[in-house]
C-alpha cells in the first residue's frame, strides 16, 4: 500500500502521476485540511477538492485549479447581493461543497463524507483528510490575523508573514482512515506541496509523525523547491518566518527525522552532499511537473526506488 | 398602504403591474411560504424569490420562472454525483438559497432575512413572508404523500390529488411586518394565485383571516380562472378535492367572508350575478396577463376602483 501526503495544486500534480501507474486500490492520499474554511455558511475543504478533481480527471488544466468547464454565475449573484466574492466559489465547486456541507450537518465526520464524495465521482483513490477535528490556519501580517484563504486568496500572498497558527492542531485526532493507512503502509510519499502549510499540518496531527518515524515503509519526499523557488505559492516567505533558509536541504532537515530518500531537482544537484549528512538518500531528477508526461516519468522514478 | 397577498408566477405578474403604478413606500406583498423546502440543505423559498426576482427584474420572462440569464453547472455537478436534480436550482438561484440558509442559521427571522436581501437586490416594494415559522404543504396522492414541490415539479402535478395537508399552519404567527401591514392597509389585494395552496395558506396563518375580516381596506381579489381554467398550475385539482366547482363564483365564496370586490374575467361575465349574491362588488376586465401592458393596465383598473 502506498499512502502520498498532499497538501493541494503541487501535491495533486504528483497523485496525478502516481495514480497513472499504481492499482487504484493499493493507493491512498492522505490531504490536509488545514486550510479548509467555513465560507458563506459552506464547509470548503480545498486541498480534498483538488485531489479529488485531479484524480477525477475533472480539474482545469488550463486554469490550474479547480473545475473544467466551470461557470462563476452564482459568484456574479453573490456579487449583486453585495456579498464576499473575494473566494472564487465555481458554480460546479458549489454543488460539492454543498453536498460535503450537508453532509457533516447531518453529523457525518468528513472523512466519510469525503469518501462518499470521491466514490460518486468515480475516484477508485482513496482520499484521506488527515483529521475530522476542525483544524483553521491563520496567518498573522501586517494587516491583522488572517485566515489561511484570505491571506491566500484574497490578498494573494502579498502580506508579510509574522506568524502562522494552525488552531485546532494540538487537539486533532488522526481521521480513522489515515490511522489505518499510517498502520498497512509499505511506502510514503511526501508530494511537493508547502512543507509549512500544506505538509506540516499533516505532520502536526498528534500522533502522526511519531507514526512516520515508526513506520517500516519506504518514506521519500520530492522537493516542493527548485533553485531555491516554489513553482507555486507561498513556501519561500513561509520558510523564511520559520527561521529556514529556503532551499531544498531546509526541507530535507524538516522531515529528515522519519525520511529515508530525498528526491532532489536536477538544478539542486550542488545540494546532494548537504542533504546525504542529514543521513538521507539522495535521488536527482528533474521534479518539475508541466506536462502529464512530467507527472507520470517522476512518478515512475519515484516507484522504481520502492 | 397597499397590502398585496401572492403566491408565486401569477401573483407577481399582478404584483409587477401595481409596482409599475405605485409608489415602492405605499406598497407590499406578503407571501406564501407554505411551499418553502428544505433541499440540499439550502432552505429554498420559492414564492418569495419569484415575487422579488420579478420586482428586482430579474426574472427570466421567458421561463417564466427564475433569474434570467441563469446558468445550471451546480445542477450537472449534482448530478453528477447522483444527487437529487428534480427541483431545479440554477446557479444564480443558489447563491440567494445560500445566503439566506446561513442567515436563518444565525437565527435570523425569515422576515428579516428576505427584507435584507429583497434590499440588496434593490427592491424598494416590502416583501412579506406571511410567517417565520415553519409551515410545510404535503400533498397525498396514490403515490403517497408528497411535498409540495415533489408534487408540483417533480411530479408535474401529475398525481391526483387526494388530500393536501399545511404542516405546521395551526401553530403559526403572522411575521412581524405581516401584522403591521394588516393594521395599516387602505388595500388589500389577493392576486391571482392558487386559492388553495399559495392564498389558502396565508389565510390559513392564525389572525391573518380574522384581520382582513375586521380590515377597513378596500379588499379586492382578481380571479384565478378563466372559463374554469388556471393559466398556470394545479388549482382545478386542488379546488376539486376541496369539493368546490373550478369557477370564479367558487374562488369568491372562498374570499367572500372578508372580501369587498371581486374581480371577474370578461370571458365568465355571465357569472356576475352569482358573485353578487355573495354580496361582492363585481368588475369584470380581461384578467389575462401575458404581457407587462397587460400587467400594467389591469392593475391600474384595480388601483382605479380605490
Amino acid at each position: 500500500m502506498i499512502l502520498a501526503l498532499s497538501g493541494g495544486v503541487g501535491g495533486a500534480k504528483l497523485v496525478q502521476g502516481l495514480a497513472a501507474h499504481v492499482p487504484a486500490d493499493i493507493l491512498a492520499i492522505v490531504v490536509n485540511t488545514g486550510d479548509d474554511i467555513d465560507h458563506l455558511g459552506l464547509h470548503i475543504s480545498p486541498d480534498v477538492d483538488t485531489v479529488m478533481y485531479t484524480l477525477a480527471g475533472l480539474a482545469s488544466v488550463d486554469r490550474g485549479w479547480g473545475l473544467d468547464g466551470e461557470t462563476w454565475s452564482a459568484m456574479d449573484m453573490f456579487g449583486r447581493y453585495g456579498a464576499e466574492t473575494w473566494f472564487n466559489l465555481g458554480d460546479k465547486d458549489l454543488a460539492t461543497n454543498i453536498l460535503r456541507t450537508e453532509a457533516l450537518r447531518q453529523g457525518h465526520p468528513l472523512s466519510v463524507v469525503t469518501d462518499e464524495l470521491r466514490r460518486r465521482l468515480g475516484v477508485a483513490v482513496r482520499i484521506l483528510p488527515m483529521t475530522d477535528d476542525p483544524v483553521t490556519t491563520y496567518i498573522d501580517t501586517p494587516i491583522g490575523k488572517l485566515h489561511f484563504q484570505e491571506y491566500f486568496v484574497r490578498e494573494r500572498c502579498a502580506p508579510e508573514v509574522l506568524g502562522i497558527e494552525f488552531r485546532g492542531l494540538a487537539a486533532a485526532h488522526p481521521s480513522p482512515p489515515l490511522q489505518t493507512a499510517l498502520a498497512e503502509a509499505d511506502a510514503i510519499i511526501v508530494t511537493p506541496s508547502n512543507p509549512i502549510v500544506s505538509v506540516g499540518p499533516i505532520l502536526g496531527v498528534p500522533g502522526v509523525r511519531d507514526a512516520l518515524r515508526q513506520s517500516r515503509a519506504h518514506r521519500i519526499a520530492v522537493t516542493p523547491l527548485i533553485e531555491g523557488q516554489a513553482v507555486k505559492g507561498p513556501t519561500v516567505p513561509m520558510m523564511r518566518w520559520a527561521g529556514l533558509a529556503p532551499n531544498a536541504v531546509s526541507v530535507a532537515r524538516l522531515y529528515s527525522d522519519f525520511l529515508d530518500t530525498f528526491i532532489l531537482d536536477e538544478r539542486d544537484a550542488a545540494l546532494r552532499p548537504d542533504i546525504e549528512a542529514l543521513g538521507l538518500r539522495v535521488h536527482v531528477t528533474d521534479t518539475l511537473m508541466t506536462t502529464a508526461e512530467d507527472k507520470a516519468r517522476l512518478a515512475r522514478e519515484i516507484l522504481d526506488l520502492l
